[in-house]
């Protein structure tokens, strides 16, 4: 195998082409061998073989420098950059990230998972090599499908005005992770129709030179107008046409499905493994679907990722005018979905917890401060063994502490559906709801709750001096922690399902005083600026002790729940036993 | 007069061309003379009140919609639908907003003070438009400056394929607050100098129909053209050239200077009442200037705003290589800024506190997880009798949640010195300072202390019973309250200057239990999310009593700064009061 011989990036100079090619089939042939057994990116690493090896045949890297954008392109990359044994070794497939990481490797310059950020990135190296007198090649390679994202247009803009060394490498292969939509993905398919040669062109119009390789997955055009390029002393763009999933017939054909698989996906002879049963995804696509059978302005907005929430590509087509996919564009989405439900139509935006975070000020400005009646759902929120760029930690601190924002946690089925039900029809505030993720657990009886009735919490056990108020998906754990309790302490508990993430029931916390001594809250997420804290400060100026559950304020990566439930405390021993300490320190003092 | 028999737009639809000149010098008049009455924005208004007439007089609002973009340009608007009486009669100079707001009238859409937004907003009424089967033009009007925010680059990329009518109306008077920066700008010169004619065009390679107007100022060009997209069913853009502070020759000649103007401005007749004596923003130009002295490879970053700064024209021009503003593109400005740190560059950002909201996933991604050192600088945060679009508060929820930063909070200048010398040594995380904002203050003596040891309070007066925690801007009332304590309750508190605003010093925090009953904390800023809850969260297992101080969860507009006090109960003697009450509790229990 030619990849016996290729340890490093220098070990590709001495490589005629076909032995290069010859090395792409064998990359080819490992990532999908890995990515099959481990799950992961499948389609934009297959696409991306040729550019990588060009690239790191042209450009003398570590010395100069390759960006990666979403880092979902980088498997290619690992192979050649010392950590080949990821892929070869099946052993050692769970030992590097699935994103470029700078602790593994000096080849990788940034932690990235969240996209569009390859541009700016390339744009401050650069700058800094500038402003230190250094001399050397900036690579960024930002996929199309990243391009419509604020950072990057923005990074793009600044990028095409360095006055020096900068090469954004566009790996077109005309789609996002479902198909691309946006105003500048007409132009893409203009240039690559006329080969690169059309105007009006977008890169051009900022100011960057402009280059096209229409077959960007042959490693002699790339190679040729990589080196051309090379040691440029001012900003530009070579769009390189690619074929996501390239080299795997069934990737090829079914782009969407193999962006990111499953482990096993290529083993299944059939469909029989996929879960087609009642789900938070079904029932909110049956909600939907019901709304526009009622001829109600309702629209679906998604930013790129209708997967993650179950809109299919057939779902997607029935929705017609009501679903807007505006590509990777979460600050548009939410001013988009804002103006809408202020002139009467009914969005429900959809984002995954993780990506939220990539619109702030619009959430504050557009969204709250006009009191807009947006639906937004938020999925995936809670501790998870994620990867550090896509934790789902953060989303409750971040939205429930905007002014006129009500943020639900339901518990079950039948809340999350009488809290859908209150949003669509209600038109005071902005209303966000975190999807369980925890799975679907149904009641069994429709819930009747008037929700309009802002932060009112639920008690459903009514006990005495400990109260356990568990949100959202950890309103299991508190029902468990008053069993433990019960058992260990034989102390009735009261229980409480708050529902509301964003305030809290003042009037009930203070009943609590008469016969409760400590309070017990639990949130699956940070407990920085998150819900048990304002608990804590409502009874500050009080004699009542309250412990908060929670993740702590930072970074983790990869970590198995099971490991970070126990650092957490989030065992339903060690909060009873935590209670119990409390206790006896309350009866030691008084 | 003209404006005499115009109240609402549909008074312009008879009068003639000369009339509506003789309007639009009218409107001039008034503009001018209330801006410097009152202070506010006068160039952007100024150049857009042809643009105004014209869009009033063309189509018919409030059917038809007009969205504002940062409502900068709204002055001409709001005196053409039924707010006149805010510009001539000086009593009711201070009625209305300077921004679009909705509760004023039905001509306004939004409730808009941050950029970058029309275009989104606008994309979304006009989906709804589409949803409900209604018929109307929707136009959205954008300056040139505000184009290069993610949000609008978003926005126009959705736009361009609403396949429906929306008119997006591009200011463009060459400049932003202060010059522009960034590729795009190229492209509009080249329109420009070439009467819309030439390729390749922005707005063209995402699929707009354009249209281009040369002299923006001419009420009967504008008229012509908005005549010619009037009910297009599909996206275009009206590019219109027109002049910052038009009609007003020294505003015309000064237009950074004059983007907004404080009272009286135009009735000095020298410079005489500047200030140029030692501020923040001046200790921070010289410890800039030196690092520049000593080769340092410090580089300025801000995003559109450098005059909060201090950062003059001539400063500007100074720094050469040492400065970037990368236009109105603060999620760019961040990962631009942590690229540069991480390849060994020394960038300051500077940011407004109101401003720093609009990045926050770059803070948390580009910065935060890959641990840059970056310093930034936060300027204005704390409460304020700012308009509901340009609070401040925010800041330290937003900020200092996130996982790796390190938020300071200096409380004179020699602290802010020390911080930022700190901080700009060394290379083990992003670090933002939170910049005074009630003036400086000079210790006189300089701070020594070792800002590497992360959330190390200083107690700065060893008392018993209450301890007073005062962070940043409120550390001189936590010495007023010290005082109102001492003499209304004879306690000698314990006074404490914490600097860190992201973290706590859990050894002091427990130090503080052997003798005292009472903590309270001030925060300049939301209570929600922020510091004080940390330092309540971490006595919830304790019998310390904590009160917490600082502003509510709330969209507050324009209130007087005493009366926000009040109501959050920050005065001293509300303060020992609430202490009084707090302590008399404790002993009633005890």
């Amino acid at each position: 195998m030619i990849l016996d011989r290729v340890n490093y990036p220098q070990d590709l100079k001495s490589l005629s082409y076909d032995e290069l090619k010859t090395l792409a089939s064998e990359m080819r042939e490992l990532i999908i061998k890995k990515v099959n057994t481990t799950g992961g990116h499948m389609g934009p690493n297959l696409g991306v073989v040729e550019a990588t090896i060009a690239m790191h045949y042209v450009f003398n890297t570590p010395a100069d420098k390759i960006v990666y954008d979403v880092s979902h392109q980088c498997y290619p990359h690992k192979i050649l950059t010392g950590r080949k044994e990821g892929f070869t070794n099946p052993d050692k497939y769970l030992t590097y990230t699935g994103y470029t990481a700078p602790e593994e490797s000096a080849y990788d310059l940034f932690k990235v998972g969240h996209t569009s950020t390859s541009v700016s990135l390339a744009t401050g190296v650069a700058k800094a090599r500038d402003l230190k007198g250094e001399n050397y090649n900036v690579i960024a390679l930002i996929g199309d499908g990243s391009l419509t994202g604020g950072e990057a247009l923005e990074g793009l803009d600044n990028a095409a005005t360095l006055g020096s060394n900068i090469i954004i490498v566009v790996n077109d292969n005309e789609m996002s992770i479902a198909e691309n939509h946006g105003g500048i993905y007409d132009n893409l398919k203009l240039l690559r129709d006329s080969n690169g040669s059309a105007e009006p062109n977008f890169f051009k119009t900022l100011g960057f030179e402009y280059h096209y390789v229409e077959n960007g997955n042959s490693i002699e055009d790339l190679i040729e107008t990589f080196k051309s390029v090379k040691d440029t002393n001012h900003p530009v763009v070579v769009h390189i046409r690619t074929l996501k999933g390239c080299g795997l017939s069934v990737a090829e054909n079914n782009k969407e499905a193999f962006h990111w698989i499953m482990p096993g996906t290529l083993d299944q002879t059939d469909n029989s493994s996929v879960f087609y049963g009642e789900s938070y995804e079904s029932i909110t696509k049956d909600f939907i679907s019901k709304k526009v059978e009622e001829k109600s302005p309702v629209c679906v907005v998604v930013a790129g990722t209708p997967g993650v929430f179950g809109y299919d590509k057939s779902y997607r087509e029935n929705l017609g005018k009501h679903y807007t996919d505006v590509g990777i564009a979460e600050e548009h989405a939410v001013a988009y979905s804002s103006a809408m439900a202020k002139s009467g139509a009914k969005p429900i935006l959809c984002l995954m917890s993780s990506f939220v975070q990539r619109t702030y000020d619009q959430m504050s400005q557009d969204l709250c401060l006009n009191n807009s009646p947006v639906t937004m759902l938020i999925y995936w929120g809670g501790l998870s063994d994620a990867d550090a760029t896509h934790l789902c930690s953060f989303d409750m601190p971040l939205i429930s502490n905007i002014p006129n924002m009500v943020y639900l946690a339901p518990t079950n089925k039948e809340e999350y559906l009488a809290m859908l039900e209150y949003s669509y029809n209600q038109n005071e505030h902005p209303v966000a709801i975190r999807v369980p993720s925890c799975g679907l657990i149904s009641a069994g009886i429709a819930d009747q709750t008037d929700y309009s009735k802002i932060n009112k919490f639920s008690m459903t056990e009514n006990g005495e001096k400990i109260a356990i108020i568990g949100l959202g998906n950890f309103y299991n754990l508190a029902k468990e922690v008053k069993e433990e309790i019960k058992s260990k302490l034989g102390i009735n508990s009261t229980l409480i399902n708050p529902k509301f993430i964003s305030g809290i029931d003042t009037e009930m916390l203070e009943g609590l005083k008469a016969n409760h001594n400590l309070v017990i809250t639990l949130e699956d997420g940070m407990l920085d600026g998150g819900f048990g804290e304002k608990i804590t400060r409502y009874y500050g100026n009080s004699n009542m002790r309250v412990l908060n559950f929670g993740g702590t304020k930072e970074f983790t990566d990869r970590v198995p729940l099971s490991e970070l439930y126990e650092k957490y405390h989030l065992t339903k021993e060690q909060i009873a036993d935590d209670a119990k300490k409390c206790l006896n320190d309350i009866f030691a003092v008084c």
